[in-house]
């Protein structure tokens, strides 16, 4: 039986806010752990809940952890919006050329790390609604250190994930290379990932990929950040980590769809740049 | 008697050049002058070199001083830099319609200062020629914290000089407002300036003008200085400076034409990014 677009709508941001509360509490959960160490207090996660300036139009929510023990910044957001995107945008959707009504949920996370051994990692996904549907989404890491055995785990665990679910690992980590890729540096970001986009085969099946990818992120994050969270460093490496921030920077306002889409369609500024990191 | 083309291309560029030695010498000085107060040794700018990857096309060298007493950050960026224009970046171009070819001279500075009482400063002049030819630039300054003897003070300046050279202040400082504002956010990037482009109208009294800026950016960047250098500021106003900092990148990386003019001739991007505040 076809689900209709409101079960569709209902199910899938559900998921995406359900999905931001475990990951919060999952990364709260190590901040305790760790700052057990240091005796101090843990540092928590701050919510900000924004709407559109038209209130009708949806809104979302995002947590934020700053200064803490394992994440320099770590933000989680969830939005779930609608509106009708302007017209210099409407050609570079697809459906929304005869009708530019747009209805969105998803959620992105970024963590930058304190120590510099641990790469910043990013996740995102998504269900846009025009005249047409699909979802869309990744997760990649960007080290500031070379580690074969960590790029390793990564793609690993993504190709796992893909290959259960029929989807095609090879493909989705060819259009995270090429997204991912800072042109005025010739450089990529990072090690890459997997990036999706336009994805309506089947929405049973594709959801379930979409919401075992949000695990898979949970679960790989801890491993790559168990790993290394007792490792030294020292002030050098910490630089070279600033030094890789600002390529971050540099790609996320310049290329990044997802920033242009949030400022296309009237979203809140800090919710957009959360995945900037921390200026200090 | 009207001078060559190529005459023009020198003259301009080297005051640009010599423009730039005086501004580090000033800028250097202060670091000396107040360093003594800490009984450290002044920091220093360095020097880099950078051509285009095409070393035919020219290229430049940006000077960077970090860390001090009186700066966090400040960059003074020289290129002279030719080439043909990419074919998306035409259409933008006076004059470059029919002939993508162009040859560009020009300076930028931008002051990030570690006492958050004192306003980020930026200037920049440029001489550009296509199948036409003109100046542009401007200066305006970006405080933290609203202070209404300084915005007379640096809008005082910049009226003189516009009304000495015939220049229209009432236009330049309109056009400042509305280049430096920060849509995404509906603020102003901080109290303006003035702003100016396609200026060809007399070219000896352009460059006059174009000249006296820079040495109105000198006196009046030295007035800014000097009155706050000695006072006090604590943790929350270095914070305050930090978030403002933040809208900085966000406005340089989104919506700057030197930006986008630089990353789109395959400009140097180190010296493209040097306006950017530092990351710690």
């Amino acid at each position: 039986m076809e689900l209709s677009l409101e079960i569709r709508k209902n199910l899938s941001s559900e998921w995406f806010l359900n999905l931001q509360s475990a990951i919060c509490k999952e990364f709260e959960g190590y901040e305790i752990e760790f700052s057990k160490r240091k005796k101090t207090l843990p540092k928590r996660f701050k919510k900000k809940i924004w709407s559109k300036k038209n209130s009708d139009e949806g809104g979302g929510q995002y947590f934020i952890l700053k200064n803490g023990y394992v994440f320099d910044q770590v933000g989680v957001n969830f939005s779930k919006v609608q509106g009708e995107f302007p017209k210099n945008f409407i050609s570079r959707i697809p459906g929304a050329m005869n009708d530019p009504y747009y209805w969105a949920s998803g959620i992105s996370v970024v963590a930058h790390m304190r120590n510099p051994k641990i790469p910043a990692i990013h996740f995102n996904t998504r269900f846009i609604i025009t005249s047409k549907s699909w979802f869309g989404g990744g997760m990649d890491v960007t080290p500031s250190y070379k580690d074969n055995k960590e790029k390793f785990l990564v793609h690993k665990n993504l190709k796992e994930i893909c290959k259960k679910n029929n989807e095609s690992y090879r493909n989705y980590k060819k259009w995270c290379d090429k997204y991912f890729y800072i042109k005025h540096r010739n450089e990529p970001r990072g090690i890459g990932g997997i990036f999706f986009d336009y994805l309506n085969s089947n929405w049973s099946k594709n959801f379930k990929f979409v919401r075992e990818l949000g695990i898979c992120f949970l679960s790989t994050s801890r491993e790559i950040i168990y790993n290394k969270i007792s490792t030294n460093w020292n002030k050098n490496q910490k630089n070279r980590q600033y030094e890789k921030r600002k390529r971050y920077v540099e790609f996320n306002l310049l290329y990044d769809r997802g920033t242009k889409f949030g400022l296309n369609t009237g979203g809140n500024a800090d919710a957009i740049f959360m995945s900037l990191p921390p200026l200090k």
